[in-house]
């Protein structure tokens, strides 16, 4: 039986699951090959943390080049994360003539067409199913399985922090404070959850999906990005009374040959697979000329889930080794046809609107008018209940209204006498 | 660049479906592969029917030796269906060291080892991802992706006509015959619809998810199946007033090393996210070691959906071809860890019980004190409103029971003067 060995560099929550799984089924792992993985080498900086795997010291090191450099390893594990060094560690791999799996999201996000190029010019296999959705085999689904299809529409939940969040405000009627609270506390939001949050780490899964999807490299700058921070309670629960759910979407869309990426809280009607999606889970919702919708559901991240697509890919790596046929998927292809990003001020979508009157004849025409005025018509109206003196909430729902047109509408209804808050604005999407 | 000749078999709806998506985007799929494609042969019984596709009158042929012996023929995809003679031509292919795509449940779950060992020992590869769940790519990741995972559970929704028939009762407040015929009229359910609605088009599947997942291969015989044809308008409802949802659910669990393999309706909580899975769609829920709980949605059948499955088939089969990597993945691994089959008898589940119980004092002890003596602890219970003269239905949800202590209860309590039709049992998932 054929050996293949592997060095893993970084060993923190995903290494940790990644060494304990290749450690905990070798037989397993090997009948699913043909060959034996041997792990060679574990690299972290700091390896005096106590991990909850046990590992022969010996393999144990805190110099990167015993991976890098060495002449017998064939597949790098980077799990460090971060753009640098992991991209120069990658890239020596490569040079070197390794395979490598990665679970790094911002690194593709941010130079993955460099990188992909790198492994071609290098002929050798790049993986990296774990950074996009944990545990949900997205990523060999859009390379291999939905190949053969053009596809239009990718609707993300692939931020589990955020998802966590918004489905304790709308479950157990806590604060958007409240809810950021409880996360930390159970360990799924970061000390400085800002990149979960505000959408960031939404974007750079968007980033990858769309150069998979749709096989156009989109810069994380021209991807719009608005996060949940600024969902209320009362947001929620006017949505839930309207039959809605509010989700973080990582949104791309192929209208036309013009493409759209961007990430949103986002109005999903009750009825959407995806606005069933609760807690820390993940899914992505992919629509199709041939297969239609489809729909990848799981566990987002984690060590285990993370785990899981690592080594899915390692053992893919490892039958391209044995047979021979590396670089047998390519890891996008490039679709011409796609002429250019639209704006985001471009897009389209139906709107819900809060607005926060005063309470007296004649605001509600005054709105309405301007609304027109840009183009723009209203589907429902729903004054709330008084809430405080002479202030109510005003909930509208638009039909497709062009953004550029709404914020213009908005900027002069917000400037109206009668209305005491900036509106509040959230997309729906169908 | 390459040339990769194909032959069809099978002209029908999901041939069609392929004929068109091969002729359709020759270029799109060139690129993937780094070979071009070519349509060499397509074979029907029948080629007078007017297709939707149209197709150079030179490849059409009703003599399927015109594939099968076509020494430029490297790839058959057989779409005819059915056990015979669909085997015969996939053996003759083997033979004459041709791969094979195909979209045959009914062949793989009667003879897949059979079939797979014949593949093995000509060297060829076989694929099928349209056998199971038509677009969703299941079997891929089964294969490949979850393959460091150890599976214990496997629930799926793999009959789009049941499905279809239970969301309109339940949606619609349709009877069984009205559902079934609505569903005909759509074109959903096919004249002789008993294979879909008695649950062996979804044991076929399941046989196949098994094997895969499992690595267990177990005889059609061995599954236990319960069709939806008794599922009845009150006992949707009911079980929609205690939160449920019913679905028609292959079902495979590894429990301990002991395999449990059974198709039956399922009382699904309202929460779980196969309840939201609604008309033709199906969905294949996989729980694992590492990657927890995943889930794959999609079109169960349809021209296109299954066209979706058996190009991306074809695609890897042509990619293994171009790199000469035939049979890199195995079709499944044996797991001899797997000593048996439970007997459905002795598999546990919840159940939903529907009485009719005649209303007098004492009625419910009786039944109560006969499920005491089977060892049977009882959830809940709910009289519903009487009915008809002094018949009343009883609803009662019992805690995790054995399928033998409870079918002996239930002819005990059926054979009380009290009861007055025989008892509804239908089983509850988590």
């Amino acid at each position: 039986m054929p050996s293949i060995n592997i060095g893993v560099i970084g060993f923190g929550t995903v290494g940790e699951g990644v060494v304990r799984a290749l450690l905990g089924k070798p037989q397993f792992l090997e009948k699913r090959i043909g060959a034996r993985l041997v792990l060679k080498a574990v690299c972290d900086r700091d390896l005096s943390r106590k991990r909850e795997v046990k590992v022969d010291r010996g393999i144990l090191t805190t110099d990167v080049n015993k991976i890098l450099h060495s002449p017998d390893i064939r597949i790098v594990v980077e799990l460090i994360g971060g753009v640098h060094p992991a991209k120069e560690f990658i890239l020596e791999a490569f040079r070197r003539g390794k395979h490598v799996v990665t679970a790094n999201k911002a690194l593709l996000a941010e130079c993955g067409k460099e990188i992909f190029e790198a492994a071609k010019r290098a002929n050798v296999d790049l993986y990296f199913e774990a950074s996009v959705g944990g545990g949900i085999p997205i990523i060999k689904a859009l390379r291999e399985s939905l190949c053969a299809n053009h596809i239009d529409t990718m609707l993300g939940i692939v931020n589990g922090t955020s998802n966590y969040i918004l489905s304790a405000m709308s479950e157990e009627s806590l604060s958007f404070n409240q809810a950021l609270a409880e996360a930390k506390k159970k360990g799924y939001a970061e000390r400085n959850p800002a990149l979960d949050i505000e959408g960031f780490d939404s974007a750079h899964k968007l980033a990858i999906l769309t150069l998979l999807g749709f096989g156009k490299s989109v810069d994380l700058s021209d991807i719009y990005v608005e996060g949940i921070e600024d969902i209320s309670l009362s947001d929620i629960r006017y949505a839930q009374d309207l039959g809605y759910v509010i989700k973080l979407l990582a949104i791309a869309k192929n209208i036309d040959g013009c493409l759209e990426a961007r990430v949103q809280p986002t109005l999903l009607s009750r009825e959407h697979l995806l606005s069933n999606v609760k807690g820390v889970y993940n899914a992505i919702y992919v629509h199709s000329d041939l297969a239609g919708g489809t729909l990848f559901y799981g566990r987002g991240a984690g060590s285990k889930p993370a785990a899981s697509s690592v080594l899915g890919d390692i053992i893919d790596v490892a039958r391209n080794i044995k047979n021979d046929s590396i670089n047998r998927v390519p890891v996008y292809v490039e679709d011409r046809t796609i002429r250019k990003l639209r704006a985001f001020s471009e897009t389209e979508s139906r709107y819900y609107l809060r607005l926060s009157v005063i309470d007296k004849p004649g605001c509600l025409a005054m709105i309405a008018r301007i609304l027109g005025r840009h183009g723009i018509s209203i589907a429902s109206v729903v004054q709330k209940e008084r809430k405080q003196a002479k202030i109510v909430p005003v909930v509208m729902m638009l039909h497709d209204a062009k953004e550029r047109n709404v914020r213009q509408a908005l900027d002069q209804i917000n400037r109206l006498s009668a209305i005491k808050k900036k509106t509040v604005a959230i997309r729906v999407e169908r």
